[in-house]
């Protein structure tokens, strides 16, 4: 029996249709190096790479392309992009805002940091919805208050951060803004002009649909200029120099890039731009939407988080009352071919937010390429389980 | 007519049979993501990725399987491990031994160091033909130092260093040794145990015949203790807290896996297996010592480092007496599809012990995919081109 993918926040499945393709054609017709062969292929394959921090620039609204290209760094997924951010923007003594429904891609590098740095951060309170407290923000900057950092969309609950307040917010008081897009680029709309974001870290493999082994993140001069590239090595740029370019992309991007996974996300992207974002998260709510009402009137099932599909991206979290989560995910693997993801999701202080921990919640999550049918089936089979489990 | 690929050192192609079909097969059929899945495909994938682990364990022969597979670190290349091995162990005021031919994914890592945290090396001299002098090494060790970290072959005329030697006098003066394998994993045998190595880097895409996106290192428990994580976040383990994980290899794999990489690298790892890098690395001598005898006779070229194939690999670098190696390299590649590589080989000290910074040199690099035909063609088109050139 076919499975049925609904862990799509953890990585989207099937990926972009041709983009399996490309890398296939890059490595087998290709298959070289950039800025270190002395031949055609190689700088072919520097144009498509090219072109893809171009297709980033447009998709994020980073401003004039000819000038921000460079500005687009590539690193192996997102959490390197915030470790790169964040250990090399922070300095000892300086002080951050993040929400209280963080991801550990970014907690644990802080966390590392107020250890061995003395950094400090305090976490602007959300609601049991998952909500931001944006008026708690302002009280909560100090005078050594450096960034805000923050998701846009929780990988637990789906609620969306108002990053364009909170963008207007640090622009306001000369603080940068760092926002973390795992759950929500390819799928809303950011615009790093309009919401005043200074470094917009990004996953290929997510919503951009793109493969694994590829993400990055975008940058503005000011902030690149004053950090510390965390990882240093050849760039086949001033080779006459033991020293690190200070120049972008190459100051933070040293060794063999990823180019079949940038081959691939060149294609996923340009499958975004025909498609269309909003087509692509209009189909994805109305499936969340489907699930949500279906799953409401199971008993002993119980929704975290919204209800609703306002501020929200397609990730939705549930607890069963009489009955293991884990049980209740490996039914649904065994019986009914269904995938879905079980336990912290590596979020703990967003599940202290939403009041699920330790114990944890099942997650479902939807993509462009899952169908009504398939969530009609989900609900139906969680059903069967519960009921089951009832006797 | 057919590319003639002579750039091996930057990027072996083609792949291993099978590379890519076990890539696309879990691209298009499995696709899912390790440790954070609820299903069965993700159980089955992390066992291939396990097996993965065991692979290079036997490979560098570092000791019973069972206990060292955790040990095995992914990363996404080379320059990232060395950057983790190298800024994870080196603390202010420590020393370090290097060759004076080291690439700047070593050097880069530890010129920051230098500036940023107060680390001192020294370089450990090299002969004209780029052999380390040992002898020399005891002398330079002081109470401060800390580890001496070397390629086992240069990347620019590919000769070897005396790793058993020099792992034999670091293990007696109780130094870590740290060893970069760039340009010998998959063609020289390398064995941890024997050669007293302390943390190995890797890199799946050149001698391991596997995709651009996967390397990493091994290393011993005991360095590992003594490190500091250099890129932290969710690993899917012990998810209900905000600290990183100690124990391998969470400690230091923090993000989404380049699963498609690692998949890549399992099947040419096998082929390595089957093959026998003995038969590999006969026949990549044999295809350099064809071409250096080849080349050693036409007027207006001259060979960098050694002329014969003792203790060394399969690079071979020239410079041109009446020619720019840039403008050679260039009609190679648009007269006779030849592809090789020209310039400082981001390694600039390497140049300046082999006399030939700052012109730099133009770089061959032979794999075992290819042919005496192409060797002798190659010879007959730089003759061809220096003949050309003289009149």
């Amino acid at each position: 029996m076919k499975k049925i993918y609904m862990d799509q926040a953890a990585t989207s499945f099937p990926k972009a249709p041709g983009v399996i393709e490309a890398m296939v054609e890059f490595m087998t017709q290709v298959g070289t190096n950039i800025n270190r062969g002395s031949y055609e292929n190689a700088y072919e394959t520097a144009g498509v790479v090219y072109e893809t921090r171009e297709q980033l620039c447009k998709l994020f609204d980073f401003g004039p392309i000819e000038d921000k290209a460079k500005n687009v760094i590539f690193t192996p997924n997102i959490t390197y992009a915030l470790n790169f951010i964040i250990k090399g923007y922070l300095k000892s003594g300086d002080h951050v805002l993040v929400s209280s429904m963080e991801h550990n891609a970014l907690m644990r590098p802080l966390v590392q940091l107020q250890k061995d740095r003395g950094i400090t951060f305090d976490r602007i309170p959300c609601t049991k919805e998952g909500e931001l407290q944006v008026e708690v923000i302002e009280a909560l900057i100090q005078k050594n208050t450096k960034a805000i950092i923050m998701t846009h969309g929780s990988n637990l609950c789906g609620t969306l951060m108002p990053i364009k307040e909170v963008g207007a917010i640090a622009h306001n008081h000369g603080i940068k803004f760092i926002v973390d897009s795992a759950q929500t680029a390819g799928t809303f709309p950011i615009s790093m002009k309009d919401m005043h974001i200074d470094a917009l870290a990004f996953t290929g493999h997510k919503g951009l649909l793109g493969p694994q082994g590829i993400g990055g993140f975008l940058i503005t001069d000011e902030m690149a200029d004053e950090m510390t590239p965390l990882i240093t090595g050849g760039t086949g740029s001033i080779s006459d120099t033991e020293e690190t370019p200070t120049f972008l992309p190459d100051k933070f991007e040293a060794g063999t890039l990823n180019l079949p996974g940038i081959i691939g996300l060149h294609r996923s992207l340009k499958y975004l731009e025909e498609v269309g974002i909003d087509k692509i998260r209009e189909k994805e709510l109305k499936l969340t939407q489907q699930f949500i009402d279906g799953v409401s009137n199971i008993e002993g099932i119980r929704i975290i988080g919204k209800t609703t599909c306002k501020d929200r991206s397609s990730v939705v979290s549930l607890q069963t009352t009489n009955l293991d989560e884990a049980i209740l995910a490996f039914r649904l693997d065994q019986e009914y071919q269904i995938m879905t993801r079980v336990g912290m999701h590596c979020a703990p202080n967003a599940h202290k937010t939403l009041g699920t921990f330790p114990e944890g919640t099942i997650r479902f999550s939807f993509g462009y390429s899952n169908t009504e049918e398939e969530v009609e089936y989900a609900i139906k089979a969680i059903e069967g389980i519960c009921i089951q489990n009832q006797n």
